[in-house]
């Protein structure tokens, strides 16, 4: 296999462009960093512009359906969804092509989008965290494959906790939704939000550039990709890839190490995402790799398996609950500890399948 | 992958000898049920007869090393463990190979045998369960890796009950150890277990043959070692191979599936086992295949944390413990179960390998 260390040695610190193989891209094919598809005498803000702009249209888009959905949950969810797949995608590029934008615009803004997609995000996660609960407890107490679940010696013990380990992730992953939603409804009501959306909507018709944003896209648009895409690699070559490859290793089941150890994965995570949105900015028209799609499904599930691990650590802690509910608990806990080891091996059996094509 | 069936399809059912490649051989090497390694004239009897001598040898040499160790525990538990080696070996033979013995002997002895290595396994087992999840608790709550454990979410409620788990387990398996120790020493005193004893030394140094015994090894000894090897074929045939090929597949994790999902595995233990000591009767000088010993390792280890995770479950269910401590015993069994699973990869890997060389 490849290493990371491999590839990050392959990016040349500080070149602007030439040919070279970027990670997800298969030899000589259009890299992410590289400006291919761009064409000759384009400015870098003739890149970037209709990029944001269509952003902006589409948070402005999720902003309407929101007002619009009124009492249709679903609607609100889809709504709010692609508000916040706009947020993020627009700050992500403030962050990366920052040198090219007027800065101090672009910093403002990206906080201001940061706070409202993470306001906007805790609803969902509470709602997704929930689901994956109670579907794994489901699982757990039923028993997979096709063996009907009969006389398993931890059967009986569990299925009396598992319901009401249910019941207890159920009040509380609620409360804590509502107050989410609250908080959200709060957000969008704010006069800091209406701020956010007029930005936006300026946005929509007019990209605030820095002086080398007029400077051509060749000479200038490669270089803070790049610098994301290094920033990728470095992360992914300090991951215990070669650990994570081998499968059942228990290492993410030292259930003490967990919040220490999950954080380089995490921000691995959040470094692939801005890496995506780097090459959406410069490749409009080209579909996303799936390879690398794969390995960032990967860590969103490392991050909901850790959360969900840690809602049911936190559970336990309840006073008062019966042994068989903390029992039912503990076997969850366990349970998501083993999907983050989980997703970490599909993680790394992604990424190698992303990098092999580097020569 | 070829699967068990293409194997089972490839043993001729009735065929006596004709070269063909066996399980765990390479294709044209010496097969576990070819009678290669026995020289043409020589007949059943002067085959089995050294082997089945040796082993009571074995047995006998355990005996008085047992009665010779006194107060020397290391010492007594090693002579137990090669009484019981020899008592499995012998009794595996007698059954493999029963048609060319005196059957109502070989009844009579094997199922004394049994009840033998079946009473003085019980303390072995007690003793390396109680290790087992004692060594398994002190990993899962200190966590493994690289990463100082510290501030893991689950730490804090795993540490408080882990040490209290780990309490409650070494006295429930300490009692049955305990317990088991005394019937293992009842057994030994046992006019029963003299009787045994008398009918191993009368086989060191005579072996009852049947009329069979006396025909030419290459007419006769095949078709017992075969009979063995297709049960063992099929019994891996009936495993879900290929859904244990997918790492974290979560299929052993179904808890209440437990048992009756374990079955299969554990039958394919024994009958690999059987498959081993009827080739080390027919390959005296061949050492064993490393493969077939690795995926007969590996059923062991499926074996070990199926008991292991039964007895975190069993411990779960002491009434009035606290929460933290039902929660460790919780964590403790889905982390047994799922090495329950890391087994079942193993198994199916080297049993992979072993039959890779069939053509």
């Amino acid at each position: 296999m490849k290493t990371s260390a491999d590839l990050t040695a392959k990016v040349p610190a500080g070149s602007a462009g030439g040919p070279r193989g970027p990670v997800g891209r298969p030899a000589g094919a259009a890299g992410v960093t590289g400006v291919t598809g761009v064409t000759g005498g384009v400015t870098a803000g003739e890149v970037l512009t209709p990029y944001l702009q269509a952003r902006a249209g589409d948070f402005l888009r999720g902003l309407r359906l929101h007002a619009e959905s009124g009492a249709d949950t679903t609607g609100a969810e889809e709504a709010a969804r692609s508000l916040r797949a706009a947020a993020r995608r627009i700050g992500g590029t403030l962050h990366t092509f920052r040198p090219l934008l007027d800065a101090a615009w672009a910093d403002q803004l990206r906080a201001e989008l940061a706070w409202l997609s993470g306001t906007l995000a805790l609803e969902h996660a509470c709602t997704s965290r929930l689901v994956r609960l109670v579907d794994a407890l489901s699982r757990l107490s039923s028993g997979s494959g096709p063996v009907p679940a009969a006389r398993g010696a931890g059967g009986a013990g569990l299925t009396v906790g598992a319901a009401r380990a249910g019941a207890l992730l159920e009040r509380q992953l609620t409360l804590a939704r509502t107050r989410a939603h609250s908080a959200a409804l709060q957000a969008l009501g704010s006069s800091r939000f209406h701020a956010v959306a007029d930005a936006v909507a300026l946005l929509a018709s007019e990209v605030p550039l820095g002086p080398a944003g007029t400077a051509p896209a060749v000479e200038v648009l490669d270089a803070p990709a790049e610098a994301v895409e290094r920033r990728l690699l470095d992360a992914v070559a300090g991951l215990p890839l070669a650990r994570a490859a081998h499968p059942y290793n228990a290492e993410a089941l030292g259930l003490a190490a967990g919040e220490a150890q999950d954080a380089p994965w995490h921000q691995t995570r959040l470094l692939l995402r801005l890496h995506r949105y780097a090459s959406e900015v410069l490749h409009t028209r080209t579909s996303p790799d799936p390879v690398l799609y794969e390995a960032g499904r990967a860590l969103d599930r490392h991050r909901d398996a850790a959360e969900a691990a840690t809602a049911a650590a936190t559970a336990a802690r309840t006073p008062r609950i019966a042994p068989a509910t903390a029992y039912a608990l503990g076997v969850l806990h366990a349970d998501q500890r083993h999907e983050v080891e989980a997703a970490r091996f599909a993680f790394q059996n992604a990424w190698r399948r992303a990098t092999a094509a580097v020569p």
